[in-house]
């Protein structure tokens, strides 16, 4: 990235041909509509840029592009700015403008016998969740943002959530892409085909790349069919390696059939049941670890619960499984997964915490479990392991919750070295140090010491083929690389 | 590609580097030897090259390419030379060696927790999916050639087979790659994770690139759980849009429960009775249209063939489906799998075919049908068209029969003409002119026509950045776009 910083003047001028352009709802530049924009979605870091542009449609944002490029100005592209590695951040040293898709909102098509809809990089999640319902389709993507989330952002950065297990990341649901390149071209790459074997896959370059290849306008989107049966499962284990024996053993009964399978601590039911109010252990006792699970069959009456019931018994009897609650109702079922969402409100209220978003082989969980809890242990004695997530596909979220008592200043002092060392020992077992968040612009030296010299020397020689100018999402994801 | 051509000396030099590095059994320059290598897998065109290196690991496929590229000659990939377009080919003008990779043959790793394998590029299909069975688990890519292809051809190509309806192409059954780069650098992209947000997805780059950005040595496929039932459906269809009807019907009672679902039209029933020994007709009358179903559950007891029973009753009932068998036997399935298989060989035995690996938008197979079967015959009058294959992902494989009694060689003249009219009739619905059997040399012609400026443009850039020299499989998938 050898781009000169352009001046004050370059981006006045680009602001008066952007305003021509998309009219005075368009550009954003008034400090106060702009603040909400430039701030991370944790509040840790607040960005700067001269104005933000928002064009409405896929040729709106080609000449927003073109003209960027032009001016020798860069782009961050930015959805909702829910995201947790400040991928959507601009910072002054950038020298970019900030480009938000939320007024591209057009659902475009919906289609049950293709199995597909089109929508624009600018609707939220959960409209295109409901959009899929309302055809009797399901798109399975869900997350904790998705009420404010953009389908987008989402593709920018591969979004996974709690669904992954069996359905896959956002990248296994898409079918085609449209998207502007760095010089204002369009790739309309959008399709509904199952099978097209004509060239490179293309729209996988661009998904997950964060906005580093250019801006992502529209998708063609997976849809499966709804789910008939639900059963939700709230289960306490003997322990670490009952949990995968029970996964394992829900995934044979059920030829499948789970599609969220979530390790819960007993600390975070600790902290939840003192906090937040309304929320109740489905169980008598306290346990360590639990799962909640959640099978789903779209075949009516297809012996769903029959098939877990005849798993837990099993396991009880084997004494694997202590105890286990299955939801009798609905309302039961939330009340499970509403522990679940509270997880993360529940540990604020203890204090500071260092977050980790990693991921290991299913089967070295337990292991990347115990070796971490020491490590950090013998880094900051009295430091409370808080890990939860995925165990489905392998990813923990392992946060750390201070000592007691301590002040939270001093133990987010030792977020760079604990995180280190939690990042040494995933990888060590084949893991990752980020499952699901990115890279953005928070892990990026992380990555760098980690990815192999090959990878890194791939991953820019593609950049400087589409980006040559260097002008899109600058500073992210492969700027150390 | 601006390559000058190798000199003989060149290519001598390079066979005493590899036959010192590989041993005599890693270099075969014998005529006869050679000779099966050099033929493309439908006898249609015949190669030529000084000589075939075979590597045996990883680390030899490495020094190959590494001494090929100081020499400044191009290499060609081969696996089990099953492609139908001409992918692994190799001609005087490519100025290329053909470098084999069925010698890395190792299983490396089946690991039934983490529902992953890591098998070598030289594996065969059929042992590939061995493996899996016998860790209790499928890999569920299945085609014609299973016996004899390799994975790493069928990662290259992008294979597809029967069960993409339901678990998709190969490129969706991925988790990891092994790749030696254009100069002789290894990418060690293997990973059993399910979830890894660090950087741009370069496996999908490879996957399919049909040997023009490197050679995969090892991949890591995902693994699913085995079915614990199969009910295969024999079905007569009133009409073409019955089949759509059926196929919706069948995946909503099941929860998308098909795991295939192929079209057989009465003129390939007839075919197949008329020329293949024990084939007979699972129904009581001649029919147009047909679907073959298959059906599976992981799940014993899901009252898969109760759900299929009644979407067959309830269509009978509505005039849509004349009749039906449902296998009521192993025995009885791969009876009606064997008319499927067979229907290849039959169309052989009625004189020459032009075909086509066509894909439409599910919803638009019927139009397709309809509008070709129109276009060819006005184009040449008598002509016989035998559509089969997968209905269930919009892949038809619209082969056409010579008229009876007309000279073969007058027909395929024919082929250029008509082909083209094909394509352009599938892509104006939103199809593809190659669905499953990639670009290769065949289809390079055709795909010029249809490939938008900025996704050939964009290709190039790729092919440019990963293989600067031009020497990958030259001449092949991007080499007139």
């Amino acid at each position: 990235m050898t781009r000169p910083s352009p001046d004050a003047a370059a981006f006045t001028a680009l602001q008066a041909k952007l305003l021509a352009l998309l009219g005075p709802k368009g550009v954003i530049s008034e400090p106060a509509e702009l603040a909400p924009y430039l701030l991370e979605s944790r509040g840790l870091h607040r960005g700067s840029t001269p104005f933000m542009a928002l064009p409405a449609s896929v040729e709106e944002v080609a000449e927003t592009l073109r003209l960027a490029a032009e001016a020798g100005i860069a782009v961050v592209p930015q959805g909702g700015n829910t995201g947790r590695v400040s991928g959507a951040l601009v910072l002054p040293e950038h020298g970019a403008i900030l480009v938000n898709l939320k007024r591209l909102k057009q659902i475009r098509a919906v289609d049950p016998i293709d199995n597909a809809m089109t929508v624009e990089a600018g609707c939220i999640l959960a409209e295109v969740q409901a959009a899929a319902a309302q055809a009797d389709r399901l798109f399975p993507l869900s997350l904790g943002a998705e009420g404010s989330c953009q389908i987008g952002g989402n593709l920018a950065s591969n979004a996974g959530g709690i669904h992954v297990l069996r359905y896959g990341n956002i990248r296994d649901l898409v079918l085609g892409l449209e998207v502007v390149l760095p010089n204002g071209e369009i790739w309309d790459g959008l399709s509904t085909l199952r099978k097209d074997n004509t060239g490179y896959d293309l729209k996988q370059l661009f998904i997950g790349a964060e906005g580093t290849l250019g801006i992502i306008t529209a998708a063609t989107l997976k849809l499966f069919p709804r789910p008939r049966e639900s059963v939700s499962l709230f289960i306490a284990l003997a322990d670490l390696e009952a949990g995968l024996e029970l996964l394992s053993a829900a995934q044979d009964a059920t030829g499948g059939g789970l599609c969220a399978c979530e390790l819960i601590p007993g600390i975070a039911l600790d902290f939840t049941l003192r906090h937040i109010p309304g929320s109740i252990d489905p169980l008598e006792k306290r346990y360590d670890w639990h799962l909640l699970m959640e099978a789903t069959s779209g075949q009516a009456g297809s012996g769903l619960r029959e098939a877990l019931e005849s798993v837990l018994e099993e396991a009880f009897t084997r004494g694997r499984v202590p105890d286990a609650a299955i939801a009798a109702s609905e309302a039961q079922a939330k009340a499970f997964w509403h522990l679940r969402e509270a997880l993360v409100e529940a540990q604020i209220r203890e204090g500071a915490s260092i977050k980790h978003d990693i991921s290991v082989p299913v089967s070295k969980v337990p292991s990347f479990l115990r070796q971490a809890a020491e490590a950090v242990e013998a880094l900051q004695p009295g430091i409370r392991p808080y890990p939860f997530g995925h165990l489905g596909d392998g990813n923990i979220h392992y946060n750390l919750s201070q000592p007691p008592g301590m002040a939270p200043e001093a133990f987010l002092a030792r977020a760079p070295e604990i995180q280190s060392k939690v990042h040494d020992i995933a990888v060590a077992l084949g893991g990752s140090i980020s499952a699901e968040h990115g890279i953005g612009l928070v892990k990026l030296a992380e990555n760098a010491r980690f990815k192999s010299a090959v990878e890194q020397d791939l991953m820019r020689r593609v950049k400087d083929a589409i980006d040559p100018a260097g002008l899109m999402n600058p500073g992210k994801l492969v700027s150390k690389l």
